[in-house]
């Protein structure tokens, strides 16, 4: 079974039998219907059906090596400078078509467990089932184009009682038994973004370190489908509602984060990629170089979203009158600059692309690590240029409501522009709203920041694999080793 | 009539047949009641009790020099500074009551109605009977204690056309009729706040300049109650719900924006303050040192969100167990710096008073200006420290409805934090949340932005009042005029 | 012997007989013949002078307890309010004298030894003769109106060195020997800033621990005249020249900083303030309340000092006409806000001032240290702006002598402004220059970033006064607890 | 004749009769032996002898087309991606070598007047003379490897004056006389970087508008030896001596500017590049693409000069035992990450070059923009890192006469490192001094943020060339466009 379609990802979607809880409540019917979920199930079927499109096809998918059956491009594992370019692609159709909003487009997790596949080999060691089961699996979501989600981060509790002790009372995610079925397995994952919008997830939790077990409880990553028995899925409110002209983003890229508990649920022998030994956690991350690959997907979205920036930016300017003002200049030309920057960079990083130990061809850490370091500096830097000029502009903005109903005319005739109708200028305050005051925008915020973890966090990774430390260090020391000395200059001094 | 209480105040709002539309409906039933505005009312009714509590009557009220009952002390026009001082007392019991959230605490509008009414004489030149008009409404709202809210700003649209042509087919609000009973009005105004839970609303547009005309219809002042016939009241959404669990802050301090028609609406001669002549605008605000006695209001409320918002971070620090950390260290002395900064600067105000034309005792206004200005721009920063403190823990977080459900026993586990129950800690997070992520915090900090003018306008304020340019100037004048010259020192230089 | 003049001051200061070396050579003759020296002796001359102004007497002396004849206004030990007035508009009037450029002004050290002197009772315990010795210095200083520098920072390499071992083998400062006439002394220090150009020098490093000794060899303080035997100064390069036209600040205000090394030097047992116990060093520098005191005198620096930046950006503006731009006003507005935030915490301080345990009155900590977490960050954002303005015109600016030349001529038609001549927007942009791109202005900038040790340190200092964090925590606490649960509000939900 | 070796362009200096000033005062004798002049005059040399070394003549160089012999490749006019990547491998060692602090390394005005002579077909229908004159000069500067200055800006009151008024009175630079010889012109010029240290002068000046004379006396170009009759230079002060212990960058990097007079200077008629049509300044300009021919040189500085930075910054951390704390690791991952960027904007300005008119191969000029825009930016930010880590290390240090003298063995004990002797120590201290805090550092920092005109003009040049503006608006136009109504979402709300 090759890609899927829009209407294949509803359907599967909403025939999961998924224990998923909003305010509270069970939610019952078919979630595409959900106020909360049909905005962002919509965006993501129109993705599915662009790779389908005639136009696009060729661009966007390409032959299963194992079924010849035309399957995603973003699972493509790069063998060369060509697969990094159709992959880039291809990731960057669908982030112009979500205008980089959706941090889950499902070309996310297509790379995540392509990376993971492509270092796979080391598993043998371990296990050699393991080994086998990562690489099935690959195949399986490459070949059925399956919706992953992941799980990686626990709750603050559940990490602290992990690092106290890795033993039976921890509330930390572990193996309880295992047994001729599989294993069963106890946790709670927060943050699974898309969770409850994808077919399947993808648990990889960091592993508490354990002294007193030779094998670790808290060391494992499996994936499941979403209904299994014993999962809860926990809602965060949503932030928008279905009226696209009140919530232009909210209500069509509202990607709902959730709280996933596992409550003995049973993991399937053949679905666990390594268990037991928690070198594997590390060791896995690494050597698939999934920062940097991921990265290149990320890359490729902050592009995107920056574009919609601007034309946004300009937009509001323009419906002012201020569009050519010194400072809009300066603003506009900031946003420019660090376009061209993103892009380079991700230029950058697929020209010093090398290959792997595997043979896989990975694009350049450095560039990708700079474009990470810089953006979630510089987004929350644009959402201010679109407060401050946006005003109390993004405050009273009235609702598709009150243009239906009988205030309709009072606001057509005060709420209009120079040039514009009430209707279209108020629909421009919402979007800015949406994105510079409401919650929506919030969450975009604090999610553009700590994407990749904390900034100190991203600032070791790029310190880290910087190779040119000691050789820079030198550089200084040979300059000052060539100081001349006063002897040296006699002559001269003389005629100061 | 003296103070009211918080249930008079109640009935009065209830009482009002105000046509007010939310989301495109009628408001039917008590305003008290609804969703938007009950915990507003609630909260307003609160600091209005507390005014006639035994333990502040005292430090609250002041007779009325009219009827000898007790009225609100910030209607007290200040003649020395021990008003200043009383002043200012009554105005932080209330802003630590509201931890500085509310744009519109009674006392805001108390102040600014004073603060015309001591400018009252200049009108008697312009029309004796106006003169009179805004001495008798002041005493009426003293008096009665009336609530009261204010409209100034014109949409976009409004004020582009009154710019163009001040004449008949403008959109800027104006008189189109006077007649017997009083004037004809017709116009919009944006973002009064509070509009629709005060009694009566004071309207003081900027006038639009007229060449045409020798009676400019764009130039009047007035005040009427709320439900006037031709006034209509439209909302923004509401940010919040009931639930103070789960909206800790909007639930009750939102502050209701609303956009307020006026359609041929008869303002009663005895309310007209000035009329016809665009001068008395600027001269009203200007020699009632209107910005000034508010800023003295408003330096008040910066302090009690000041110290709100640092027990916010350290309480977010705490429960994440980094509160000694030196970064939150250098953070949280960051906030006290300003604290001190805030509060000193009010104390200067006070301590550089001086007296006006009309007698009356006005705060020196530079050192207000001064935190006009930093306040707007250290505000946000003081999100951002909670942004990025608060983290992913500001975007996954379960509301009340799940602690109620079958989903409770998951969260009271997993979510605890090291030393609270995990109700307690998503109760700190959900604050933290709504202030720092939420549409009510967005709100917030545009507010806090544009209180005063945006960034430049109050930079022009601020260089106008300062009376030092050319003595600081004449200082490096003097100080180059000084310079010695080589010939002098020849002695010395065959040293060198 | 009563407050010295100017005169007395420079004979003093040529009289001694101090082993100082500059660019490696002794320096011959008297010191303010010096070209390095000259132009700082010239201006702590003329504020000498100027307490004995009749205009100033009576404002900038006082009569001494002892003598009864007038002494500096700084020695004051402040009992009451008044005195903390009396000893700032002391202190300002010599502040406007050096706009603020002498980190080192007289009153500096006054105030130190003032203060160290209050505590002075706390040495009772330790040795009843050190307390005595303390109080005859102060008296000494005082009535003779010596001029003080001080040593308290030792090279990096002393440091660590006593860290490790305050052993025999240290190069830590430390006493070797006590014999009958006092106590031998060995070690370096840095940054005695005006080492040179002062009488005698305070000494008072911080101990290193020991744990190997009954008497801790590095704990001391002491006073000595500059010229003992053992002494040596070493300059680091003078920035400017005689030239006032050339270098406007440094001619006037270049403190020279040195570095002291004492080798053997004697101290007598009558300039020892204490010895051997490291408890007195923390204890003498916090129950004397030595930063309050001392803040409370740089406060008044700063503002001096920001007074001039202002003059100056406001001049460097209208020779460029561009005085009235937007970007200008707003930069103009910054400082005056500025400028009316230190002068309202340095009000806040004195009124918030209190008695300490020795019954001397002492300003409020937190507004002063505010002050001093503002400023470091404030100053180099002026000299930014004054680069900014300043631009190429810092760089491409001929000399004194460059007029006085036959290139005169060219220099008078060619680089005059709009309306002054050639010889003065040099002379103005020369001032920019030496503040905003000179040597003189680069060492300002690291001063006052480092005046109170680094932005961390500070940050502590002001953490560990705030007596409020406790308090600000349990609102926040207050504030969730109240928070109302959905089932009180279930009448309401129903209208939502 | 072909390149040139470093001896040889030392002898062309000193060989030069050029009427020079430095403080007043003509200097005599060979400018290579004067100590302003030694330092930079001995580091081109070695520029120039680099080129002819056996390693590097082969990326150095290239046969000149009209004498085959090899000629310096920074003349090459680009033809095509290999060109461009020979061009840039060149500056690239020319870079490394001087660190990237020669703004004027001789490849810098190679490039320019290559650029210049691309563009020389625009003057055919001006004069073919005019184009004749460009072309030869550019050969004649290719085959003779001549040292160029230029000179563009004129003095304030010169800018002024000619905008008044291009007529008689005047003291815009203009022609005042055309005769047989050629023109005779006068004007100054500002800021003629490293004048001085070159063979000949390129004089472009910005035209004054003229309504009054069909032939602008005030719009010419022209190139000349430096030490024609009327000629003078003026030098700003210099602000290092010959000891590059003491003054490790100034000694080696001091680029002079100077104030060039033109006094009735006869120009040559084949010396003349366009004269009387002002169209031809912004033409000639624009059309040669020179601001993007020369950014492409400036990144490659930029890249050589952070990585200095960088360098410095880690070998100061490493001095003083804090090069692996966090905010350590934050600020030098802050820098890799610039570095980062200027390498990626550099290539992506290569990989999008495309053919201009001439057909020529142009690089891409947004990315170029970007790293001008954020280059003046970042540099200040560095500057800042290594003076906040310098403290009050940067102030405090002796100098090699110290080291030299008595003190020397004080200094050896008291100021060593940890592991480092107090000579390399101090040594490496003098550099950050140089940079961070000294006159060197000044000018430098001035120099950066203004290389391509203020911020404004940078961002006006980044506005215009930017090709999407519409494109991006129409897609937030679009997204609003689609946005749903409510009407077709009735059947999902009944379920919200």
């Amino acid at each position: 079974m090759p890609i899927k379609s829009g209407k294949q990802y509803i359907e599967r979607i909403d025939r999961q039998n998924i224990n998923i809880r909003y305010k509270g409540e069970l939610i019952q019917g078919p979630l595409s219907k959900h106020p909360a979920f049909q905005g962002i199930i919509q965006t993501q079927a129109e993705l599915y059906d662009m790779q389908g499109e005639e136009s696009y096809i060729e661009q966007m998918t390409y032959p299963s090596p194992d079924t010849g059956e035309r399957v995603g491009l973003s699972f493509l594992p790069p063998r060369n400078a060509e697969d990094l370019q159709k992959r880039r692609l291809m990731m960057e159709l669908w982030a112009k078509r979500h205008n980089g909003f959706l941090g889950r487009s499902p070309d996310y997790m297509n790379t995540a467990i392509m990376s993971l596949y492509t270092a796979a080999d080391i598993l043998e060691e371990h296990n050699p089932k393991y080994a086998d089961n990562l690489r099935a699996y690959y195949r399986y979501c490459r070949d059925h184009d399956i919706t992953l989600s992941h799980a990686f981060i626990q709750p603050y509790a559940c990490k602290m009682s992990g690092q106290q002790d890795a033993a039976e009372d921890t509330i930390a995610a572990k193996v309880v038994e295992i047994n001729d079925q599989g294993m069963i397995m106890t946790g709670a994952f927060m943050m699974a973004t898309q969770g409850a919008t994808c077919e399947e997830m993808l648990v990889f939790p960091s592993p508490s370190p354990t002294l007193f077990h030779d094998v670790n409880p808290t060391a494992f990553a499996f994936a499941v489908p979403n209904d299994l028995p014993g999962m809860t899925f926990i809602c965060r409110e949503s932030y928008g509602a279905a009226s696209s002209y009140d919530y232009p983003l909210s209500a069509r890229y509202e990607e709902m984060d959730v709280l996933v508990i596992f409550d003995h649920v049973l993991v399937p022998h053949d679905r666990i990629f390594y268990y037991g030994d928690e070198a594997y956690a590390g060791r896995l991350f690494g050597e698939s170089r999934f920062h940097t690959h991921i990265a290149h997907q990320i890359a490729t979205r902050y592009i995107a979203k920056t574009e919609f920036m601007l034309g946004l930016l300009e937009s509001l300017a323009d419906e002012q009158n201020v569009g050519l003002e010194p400072h809009m200049i300066a603003n506009v030309s900031r946003i420019i600059a660090y376009l061209e920057t993103f892009k380079a960079l991700r230029l950058a990083s697929e020209l010093g692309a090398s290959r792997d130990t595997f043979g896989y061809f990975v694009p350049s850490a450095g560039p990708l690590i700079a474009s990470s370091m810089l953006f979630p500096q510089f987004y929350p830097e644009m959402v201010e240029m679109i407060q401050l000029l946006g005003s109390s502009g993004l405050i009273m903005i009235p609702s598709e409501m009150d243009f239906h109903s009988d205030s309709g005319p009072y606001l057509n005739q005060y709420l209009k522009g120079s040039t514009t109708e009430a209707w279209d200028r108020i629909a421009l305050f919402r979007l800015a709203w949406e994105l510079g005051a409401g919650s929506f925008g919030g969450r975009q915020t604090q999610f553009e920041r700590f994407f990749f973890g904390n900034a100190q966090t991203v600032a070791y990774r790029m310190y880290n694999q910087f190779e040119q430390h000691e050789q820079l260090r030198n550089r200084i020391q040979d300059f000052i080793a060539k100081n001349n000395t006063s002897s040296q200059l006699d002559g001269l001094e003389d005629q100061a």
